[in-house]
């Protein structure tokens, strides 16, 4: 490949990487007056990276390049995403990008005032502005007639709505009964967090010794205290965790350090002849929130994985932790209640949550909605499917900040990410006869070492779905994930699912 | 001014504020692995700064402005300060940029080898190639005939070997006697750092407390811990200082703290009308340096200021500092004694290790030193100057990092800090009547603001010794700081300096 092209996305990626380090360090350790200055420099390098993505040189020389039959099959990939983020960038006009800025801006001071007030119409007017300049920026990427997949594309490239609705509206229709079966199931299980309190140094060892045990590698990477945990960094042996230390409630921290490793781990997995190119990325957003919940629900909640676990969490947290046995933290680890927050469901309502954002969000755009009538809609929904009512919109249509910023087709990745680890879990047990084995004695690396070689390494060589059917043998679908659910659950509640 | 030359201006400053950070966090959080990382992306910062730098547009701008009768005064010393910098960029070709960089590299490599083999001759070609190097850049900045002069104007704008050589001189012959007779006189010391503990956590809680006495503000900058102490940081509202722990000796936590702070004050003293334009920096690295020597030695090894903190030190490390007395104390931190490593030297022998260094380099710039004599050249002038001779390079010529990385001319800034410095405080005792009866009660916010009022909150208005002048009366001398070395190292030592 012509050397100006490579230094080109090079120096895109260092672009991105220091993007990473200037969000990283504004979530943990920038001093609390340093916020307006701190905006200035990340504008100024988006300012930069754009610029230098839409600069008409790189647009020919990718042009040329993918004319080249001398490329190897990476190189032809790299042209190939770099080609679709720079076209993407270039079709939206600098007045565009001004006015969804501006409008992100005052939709998210309104929605902070909406959720004071608990009323969804002070929103109302910042959130119509945004979902009309969102159908102009949809029309300016360019679609087929729907807008929404213009949309989606920027978070799950080469995801329709048309491969996307069927799968989620069966997944849902296949939930709902699931969950009024657990809900109604008796069941009884220990209040571990009742006023107990769990000592935070404690709970950072802990975490630390996961993060150990799990592979992700701490001279390549780190972990933080932020509010909100997150994953960041500036490139694949600079990758950055956080987690949050609640002292009444160690879950938390346990679970979103597992969380936040899962994605950790695929960036440290890119395979070290991509670094510094477009190909040291994941495909799409699904695709790297199901490493995050492969790890987190399917191997963090399971019963082998406590079996080692429990009793170091119990040696840690001897007093708060008297009494308790793997059972009954298991079983609380696993309760599945219908409720009102998204980010508190268990992963059986969780995709519920998900559907209805989804089909409120499709409606949205499409304008078949009408802004004002947005709660109503949420509400009868959040009956339908999981038997709660929102008491206030604080509670209901306000609770996500996604819409306040303007990132309408992001939801669906969430289920996405649940559904391909699913697959992707079930090809690893495949793979990994005595996987279950391993967990019980605490060996978590041959798990990491398999999605190392099969998804991390792959980095963005192929679009996600394809990515995930050359490793299970099948694309996106709902039935490994049912299965999972099926198989845990009716164990655990002792109903038939 | 013209918006898009303020914008320039800005943009430039959050270019530099983001290499702040990268090297910050290069210093205290980024991960073993991440180190070429990183070297890439600070890479790609640099050379876009450089090329916004000297893009012909922006020199367009400055030329017009710089015509133009409306501007303020501070916008045209905006304009002047920018256009100095630039000119400089402009001047070097892009293959002497290049060259430079790499002989800096390997000559690096080649003075830690040379440190392990204690041989000067291991390091000699590097040194040679950076040293012609370094000429040809003299030469491509421009100078009347002293290429000095133009390697010296990139740390002390303004500054001239014309000017500074006889200051040192005068300077260093009134000390060569001084440091003999204190060398000389019989005095005796606590030991305090034979083996005793002083607790990292106390430690770090005392450097704390310092900050804030200081009135160096924590939610505009942070302190954190490093190998090397160092202050760096974003923006003035963002000043990031380090320190170092060292468990068997405090004071080296104490005074790094203090003399980090004293630039950290400096950075956070800027006028909020400067932040983001070239007025927000200090004129010279010599007053820079002014600020962290005011504080580290004439207040934080004064017998005021220990009057009050000693007993603060005593109750942080009750057992190692059992049976001192403030007294006892005081003459530990102030003792004089020739010594081959010039970071440990103190305030009074420290000159004279920087006079040698200036009449050396200047010798290798003007050619008129065959580099294979250094090592001896340097061990004649540490004889005859401090009457002390290396027993080998590592500890004689090899000591300083600086000439490795082509640092030709920064080594003065430090003899000129301690100039200015002391210059700088006799003003302020002159306008702070009771300014000992201050330290004493540990104000030390008098001080701070009076600093902020005359040095920091001036900016890059004024060349060092014009601002310098300004506030003290006259320009560069040695004759405070001589007056204050003969007093209170009379005092201290019983005998007449």
């Amino acid at each position: 490949m012509d050397t100006w092209l490579l230094s080109r996305m090079q120096e895109l990626r260092d672009l991105q990487g220091l993007i990473g380090l200037a969000t990283w360090d504004q979530e943990t350790y920038l001093p609390a007056k340093a916020g307006p200055a701190r905006a200035h420099q990340l504008a100024t390098l988006q300012g930069l990276h754009h610029e230098r993505l839409v600069d008409p040189r790189l647009g020919e020389a990718l042009a040329k390049a993918a004319s080249q039959d001398s490329l190897s099959e990476d190189e032809r990939a790299m042209v190939r995403v770099l080609s679709r983020e720079r076209e993407r960038e270039v079709r939206v006009p600098s007045a565009l990008v001004k006015a969804l800025a501006e409008a992100q801006s005052s939709a998210l001071h309104a929605w902070r005032e909406a959720r004071k007030a608990k009323s969804f119409a002070v929103f109302q007017p910042g959130l119509q502005r945004l979902v009309e300049l969102r159908r102009e920026q949809a029309d300016a990427y360019g679609h087929g007639g729907e807008r929404y997949d213009a949309l989606l594309e920027g978070y799950e490239p080469g995801m329709r709505v048309e491969r996307l609705t069927p799968v989620l509206t069966a997944l849902r229709e296949h939930l709902i009964p699931m969950v009024e079966k657990l809900a109604a199931a008796h069941r009884t299980v220990p209040r571990l967090f009742d006023g107990r309190r769990y000592d935070r140094d404690a709970q950072w060892a802990f975490t630390v010794r996961l993060l150990k045990d799990m592979g992700f590698d701490l001279e390549a990477g780190r972990q933080d205290l932020s509010i909100h945990p997150f994953t960041g960094g500036t490139h694949p042996l600079d990758v950055r965790l956080t987690t949050h230390l609640d002292e009444s409630n160690p879950l938390s921290a346990i679970t979103s350090t597992i969380h936040e490793a899962g994605h950790g781990l695929y960036e440290q997995g890119f395979a070290p002849e991509h670094y510094r190119t477009p190909l040291a990325a994941s495909p799409s957003m699904g695709l790297h929130e199901s490493q995050s919940r492969l790890w987190e629900n399917i191997v963090g909640r399971s019963r082998p994985f406590w079996e080692h676990y429990f009793p170091v969490l119990r040696a840690a947290f001897p007093d708060a932790l008297h009494g308790v046995d793997v059972d009954g933290f298991h079983r609380a680890v696993n309760e599945v209640r219908p409720s009102l927050i998204r980010v508190e469901a268990d992963e059986v309502t969780y995709n519920l949550h998900i559907a209805l954002r989804y089909e409120l969000e499709l409606l949205l755009v499409r304008d078949e909605l009408p802004l004002s009538e947005l709660p109503t809609a949420w509400n009868a929904r959040m009956e339908k499917y999981l038997g709660v009512t929102p008491p206030d919109d604080a509670r209901g249509v306000l609770q996500d900040i996604h819409w306040a910023w303007g990132e309408l087709g992001y939801f669906p990745t969430y289920a996405l990410g649940n559904l391909y680890a699913a697959s992707l879990y079930r090809a690893a047990e495949r793979a990994l006869p005595d996987l279950s084995g391993h967990l019980r004695r605490g060996e978590l690396l041959p798990l990491r070492d398999w999605l190392r070689a099969n998804v991390h390494s792959q980095g963005f060589r192929l679009p996600a779905e394809e990515l995930v059917r050359g490793v299970t043998g099948r694309g996106l679908t709902d039935a490994d994930f049912l299965a999972y659910l099926r198989e845990k659950y009716s164990a655990l509640y002792g109903v038939s699912l």
